[in-house]
């Protein structure tokens, strides 16, 4: 035969299913109106359409090019970055704070590491200035450039190679000099080089120094001061100002993070920020301890990072179910029938559609966590009375553990979603160009800074454990653990009593469990630390012998709060009619796959038995494959244009494999091979005789 | 006051512990002879002697400086690998078989990318000679260079960018030419493209490819063909082969990834392997089935794949460790008193010790896999009859399905180990320089390659549930799964009666409940399978819809196998009285700790009730702590230098701090800003007016 024959055989071997009409067929019929869908999640119209004109002008934007992101050197990189900066320091001229708020969301979903490198100024920075600076003090640093980065970059100089999250424990200090009303800063130790400085090694010409304030031999702790590190016309380091470059980090390579130590670096005694401590020309300090500043300023992080978890997720889950839409692999049938879609493999949708469902709880947990941040900072600074200061206090704490243990908890989530959709892929997970390398080493450091998970987990718990104290000792319990009240005695725990399937996972029954194995789990801590108190050991100590069983805790209690948010937003009147079928689906999920995954909670708090359990378990089988029918839509609902999506794989059209091969190609162009004649010719053409040496007349003896 | 007198106060602020002595403390009193442990780790005293002379002779070897890699680009990291290829090459002259696999087993720790450049030509290339090629063939390949790189490099052309895993699925067509006697290599589609194929882009000369062969219109389904890809003398691409570069992955960036295209491409009748099918020149095929060579083949990758998890796990374990016995972090006394060890702390032993417990588990799995694997290859080739060849042909498949499963669970185990110590680490285990990240980015790959682990996990599932099929009709099961006799009827199913903890935790104990759960879960899986086929569903339909159940029965198998395997090891010759204890402790902890995570299987399983678990979850407090005790014993038993570490936070010493920052520093060496004049210095100096437009009469109006 002649090869110009191969046309009739080719035909008759296996071939790839068209990709764009297996996507597009997934669209025929949607289960619900998916724009209305975009509106709930987004937040309204007008939100709606705001975030589709930023989209477009950054995809429009020569300096917001992303896709061979892949394929630049540290150098570039963050060279790139830089103009990005110089860019969005305008619109700040133009835009209204809220409206600058959103654009930036949504620049960190499309570049994370230009986020950092922004935020390490407008929000560390400039943070720092707002929270701790006098109205006067502030107004300086304003004019010498803060708000408008004309003549003033700054940086954040909290952590020390030494000590990160214990703030208390930092070795940087800065000592009054009377004669000179000056603070002499300066770095005692190697470990108290400031470390991990974003913005330090390139970028910034002042730093808001943590150091320990030191009048007259006495140590005050730490406090804040704004040192100047480079001359702004030259970018020449300052007198004893030594800065180096912390080079190569797993991901947010954009932004230049930097080592600082400070030699007798002196500054101006008005250089300390002073809205909270005073120190006066002649040594006095006077400091106003105000509890609730600090709060509100840790818990502002926490609260943006639960909706960015869920943003970041709906990137991530747009590439794995399209791609599992369009990507055919073995037949089921007999041999030679069609492959089958990895969407239609039972395997495929559990695991994939549990983690849809927990990016829908995040979603709704952010919108939610974000409202009440807002409405009680409205509230303290409108405050009238002590009592009514009081009870924002009280909130304000609460709020803090919460949004503790959900940040731990949803960076936590998100971070696995990235790595799970990244596994779906098989190879092609792997190539930096589907997107998810990339993700999930730019996201991974979410679940360290703003406090390390594990330790938030653990503040989140221990909240947990007093509130059970104050519940078993009479006294009122916070507003969301009302479930405490139903589980304290384990003679009191509600049970399940139903072996119907549609009772035992319907909203009500799982609403009923969460809360059971919630307070049974909380109950379950409280009793390890009550016993150790009992048991002579300090509250200290109690509480460290008990932190197994509070993180535990803790893990219970946000996932049961997660599920409550997904709940109740079936009943937000901005959840029109043709939602709350899918939602309530999304919900069902998310409530009994977490279950089945801690079904020896709900066991040992006897809300379910070994067979109801097992009930559970054939819903979220049913469960997967209803969801599985809306799969494709839910994810068209996060609305992200290709450009944002930046993956081959995730393509609205589904033309996947074209477009990877043509991304592939256009960022790694034909060019020779290197190193082909200094290493790969003299290996090839290398002698392959052995040295033998000379005869020795001795072997011959 | 004056500088000068800095350092009185400095003395009463808060100090870094010094890290030596922090680590060193830990040495004092070494609960067992650590140099006895590393033999029986490694397999006796000759292997740890090897084990060191080849480390060495790494560490001082200029191509195999490591500790710069977080900083090469693409292109030098795949020439400095090229190079190492060159040196190792001349090793294979020298050395035996089996010394050179160890060889290149460690170098796979030290430089994993290197062993997947090397292994696709010695392991897979090689491989698809010795398995398919007949004697003759195999003799001119080598001949040409097969087995010295002397002319000849091959890369191994299986994966298309439409189908991985499904390798009968594959497009690219081998047709035969009567008249020319050749076959014609030909890529019919985009989808048909050759894809990830490793050394294509820059290394190879020659191509092993999966094609599949159609003589006289007829498809033979997928067949193997040996096609030249370049001039070995020039490296010119030959006429009909387009190749091109893949770029930019997760990790492994030291193997030069490649796709290739075939368009027409002539090869002689002979360039088939034709070992198991041969095309005769009259285009008659003759195909010789042979199973278990297929067996054997895929088996071997597997089951080194669980010694390589194991191996992993150990550095990134000794990083985590030890700096966890070098960092103080918060005080846990009252204000001003000591910093904790966080190797002391209760949450930091749970976080990390039941991780060194799974790489113990895996040490031991891999011995006994690789032993098992020997010796029944080598039953294999001297089997003298049917019978014996069928009894071996049964023991191989239930080494398929154990090394499937061990794989899929080793290497999710390893990801896992590698995460949470990274993370464990604070915001240091984010800097490249912990050696971490490229550690999971080169390490997440085995997940998927050589069988994704889901779809692996499915196989061992398949396995399973047809052993429980046979048993439950009365026929023989295998000996791994000797348990299901205990646990085929739930009325038989034993349970553990005690309240005493040390019986509850105890070896015996947890043998019994792991194999109960164990034997549970997989005849949950088999109801699941057979109502399925009782309600008329094919066997494929019955299997898919208990994919989940199956997935879940695999997980608690290879748990209860691995959980044997530690259990075992204390009875073996080589563990000395002396390691008795520490392995003892370790087993419980594995034990007790992975039953408290399937709590829920436990009490579903009916052995332990819920008071029992919670006795558990106490027992596994205790273990942490016992643990805890000899965790920088035990991870100096691994025996890794510091060159193989290669990370400043697992140095021996403890001196983590300055040596990190001086390898920071040393590898980031100052340099002027590249972008200052062209972009921060703009910024700066920008005008901050607004533009605002000539004045409009019409305003006045």
């Amino acid at each position: 035969m002649h090869p110009s024959d191969n046309q009739t055989v080719e035909n008759t071997s296996t071939k790839v299913p068209d990709p764009v009409a297996s996507l597009q067929e997934e669209r025929t019929n949607p289960a619900f109106p998916v724009s209305e869908m975009t509106c709930l999640i987004d937040g309204g119209q007008r939100l709606v359409d705001k975030k589709r004109a930023i989209f477009l002008e950054l995809e429009r934007d020569p300096n917001w090019i992303i896709e061979d992101y892949p394929n630049l050197s540290l150098e570039q990189t963050r060279e790139r970055t830089m103009k990005k900066v110089k860019g969005v320091a305008d619109k700040l001229l133009y835009e209204s704070r809220e409206d600058f708020v959103y654009r930036m969301s949504l620049m960190s979903v499309v570049d994370p590491g230009f986020w950092t490198r922004f935020g390490v100024h407008f929000g560390l920075f400039l943070g720092a200035l707002q929270g701790q600076a006098t109205p006067s003090q502030f107004n300086y640093w304003v004019k010498k450039g803060a708000l408008s980065l004309g003549g003033l970059i700054g940086c954040f100089g909290m952590t020390e190679l030494g000590h990160g999250s214990n703030v208390a424990g930092l070795e940087t200090t800065a000592t009054y000099d009377h004669d000179k009303d000056q603070f002499i800063i300066h770095t005692p130790t190697t470990t108290a080089t400031k470390w991990w400085i974003g913005g330090a090694a390139h970028s910034t010409t002042h730093c808001a120094v943590f150091a320990r304030l030191i009048v007259d031999k006495k140590d005050y702790g730490v406090k804040t001061f704004i040192v100047p590190l480079r001359n702004p016309e030259t970018y020449e380091l300052l007198q004893g100002v030594s800065i180096g470059d912390i080079g190569k980090k797993m991901g947010r390579d954009q932004i230049d993070n930097g080592w600082i130590q400070f030699t007798n670096v002196r500054i101006p005694r008005s250089y300390m920020l002073m809205k909270l401590t005073q120190v006066s020309s002649s040594g006095k300090v006077t400091e106003h301890p105000m509890a609730q500043l600090t709060y509100g300023a840790l818990i502002m992080g926490r609260v943006s990072m639960v909706s960015d978890s869920a943003n970041i997720a709906k990137r991530a889950l747009t590439i794995a179910l399209r791609y599992a839409a369009v990507r055919h692999q073995f037949s089921s049938g007999s041999q030679g029938s069609p492959e089958t879609k990895l969407l239609d493999y039972p395997i495929h949708q559990h695991r994939l559609l549990p983690l849809l469902s927990q990016c829908f709880a995040m979603i709704f947990a952010g919108k939610k966590l974000n409202a009440q941040y807002e409405s009680l900072t409205q509230k303290l600074s409108t405050a009238s009375s002590k009592a009514q200061e009081f009870e924002v206090l009280n909130d304000l704490k609460e709020i803090h553990a919460t949004s503790a243990g959900l940040k731990a908890f949803c960076t936590w989530t998100t971070l696995n979603i990235i790595d799970q959709c990244r596994q779906s892929l098989g190879g092609h997970g792997y190539s930096a160009y589907s997107g998810l390398p990339a993700m999930y080493q730019d996201f991974a450091v979410h679940c360290t800074w703003e406090g390390d998970n594990t330790i938030l987990m653990l503040q989140c718990g221990r909240f947990l454990v007093s509130s059970a104290e104050k519940y078993v000792n009479g006294k009122p319990t916070p507003k969301n653990l009302s479930y405490l009240e139903k589980s304290a005695s384990e003679n009191k725990l509600v049970s399940c009593t139903s072996d119907d399937p549609n009772v035992i996972c319907s909203l009500e029954t799982l609403k009923e469990g969460w809360a059971c194995v919630s307070g049974y789990s909380i109950l379950r801590a409280y009793k390890v630390y009550a016993n150790k108190l009992k048991s002579g050991c300090s509250q200290e100590e109690a509480y460290e012998a008990s932190s197994s069983a509070r993180l535990h805790a803790a893990k219970m209690h946000i996932t049961a709060y997660l599920y409550h948010c997904l709940v109740e937003s079936i009943a937000l009147p901005e959840c029109t009619n043709p939602l709350k079928k899918p939602i309530t689906e999304l919900a069902l999920l998310f409530g009994s796959s977490m279950a089945t995954q801690n079904s020896g909670e709900f066991i040992q708090s006897r809300f379910f038995n070994s067979k109801q359990v097992n009930i559970l378990r054939n819903k979220v089988d049913e469960l997967c494959l209803s969801v599985r029918k809306m799969a494709i839509s839910l994810v068209d609902s996060f609305d992200y244009p290709d450009y944002v999506v930046n993956s081959p794989f995730g393509r609205k059209d589904g033309n996947v494999y074209e477009s990877y091969f043509n991304l592939v190609k256009k960022l790694n162009p034909h060019k020779p091979i290197p190193y082909f004649e200094s290493v790969i010719k003299p290996l090839l053409n290398r002698s392959l005789d052995l040295e033998e040496g000379p005869d020795l007349e001795i072997d011959n003896q």
